[in-house]
């Protein structure tokens, strides 16, 4: 066994450890505190798995859809996360999670940085099929949280409807079903009063 | 769109939140506070996928390995983490996570049902050969925290080397190659004073 590899590769499992401590604007089911990215990466698979049907493509490959989701958030062990509703400048936000994509995959053995940088790269570019359906499940799981946990955070952080829609519009273009049923229970969430129809 | 299907898959999805919070005795890295199995079950992906090349069965089907790690842990949700080196009945936890797996599975639309319960029994039975790679990883995780922890948790336990070494065989089974290493730094642990030779 080459120990020095090993150790190399191990290095990065480590460092990856911190995605557990980045917490996220997402509020779990139970209300209790907030989700970290690891949780949501985590969630996100499962629902990979059970939605798959709704993606627009068919025969997608699961295994980088499964590894494109696994890997989409450690870039914000260095650049943090981003509140999506927020004043984002996105092209410093871009900036910085590529530098982070590279200095973490730099840990990696020679070999294996580029396969590991090119599934992160393919996710944020968002241009394949497979790209497409992880980013719209990065989208639909806090809209579901949110739902769910009747608008909680979106009153705490006075969010509005057309903002929602116009934020997450990313999951019409990986599943068009998932675009409608969002639609849906937005339209709900006001009627119910857990979503701002426009700013106070 | 069938809504009646997507409100029994998102009921799953919202079901399997819980797994955020059951907490395991593995340490997080910075030693700030106990894992949970949402970011254990996360982490192992990762691991999954930087240490392929170590797996003893070559061109392991990586999805399906992907999937069983995603799903492995959640009918701790019903039947709670197990500490493995405690006075366990593993004839009455191997019922009690049976019957997770069913009630939770029967919570999806009845064709889906019998997929995600096949893949949850593959992982649990440990024969084919993903299965043996993915339970390596279940075991090499929290050897792996322990170890760069300096044995927190298992001086806290009072975990002794021989116990570490025959709780965690299965390890060989699906990677002689881990199994190599996780012996070097149990007796590495041993000589550091991370863990004990044996019981006082």
């Amino acid at each position: 066994m080459n120990t020095e590899r090993l150790e190399r590769q191990l290095a990065f499992i480590v460092e990856l450890d911190k995605v557990k401590q980045i917490f996220r604007n997402t509020i779990l089911m139970d209300t209790s505190r907030k989700e970290n990215d690891a949780e949501h990466s985590w969630h996100m698979a499962v629902a990979a798995l059970v939605l798959a049907e709704y993606a627009d493509e068919p025969d997608l490959d699961m295994a980088k859809v499964l590894k494109m989701i696994v890997l989409h958030d450690i870039v914000e062990i260095d650049a943090g996360d981003t509140f999506v509703y927020g004043n984002v400048n996105w092209t410093e936000k871009a900036l910085k999670e590529r530098w982070a994509a590279e200095r973490i995959c730099s840990m990696l053995p020679e070999d294996q940085e580029p396969e590991f940088l090119a599934l992160w790269t393919e996710y944020e570019d968002g241009v394949t099929a497979e790209a497409r359906y992880a980013q719209a499940l990065d989208s639909f799981m806090p809209l579901l949280h949110n739902y769910r946990t009747k608008g909680l955070q979106w009153q705490r952080l006075h969010v509005t409807r057309d903002q929602v829609l116009a934020r997450n519009r990313r999951i019409e273009r990986g599943s068009s079903a998932l675009w409608e049923y969002v639609q849906n229970i937005i339209n709900d969430a006001v009627v119910r009063g857990y979503l701002r129809q426009e700013e106070l």
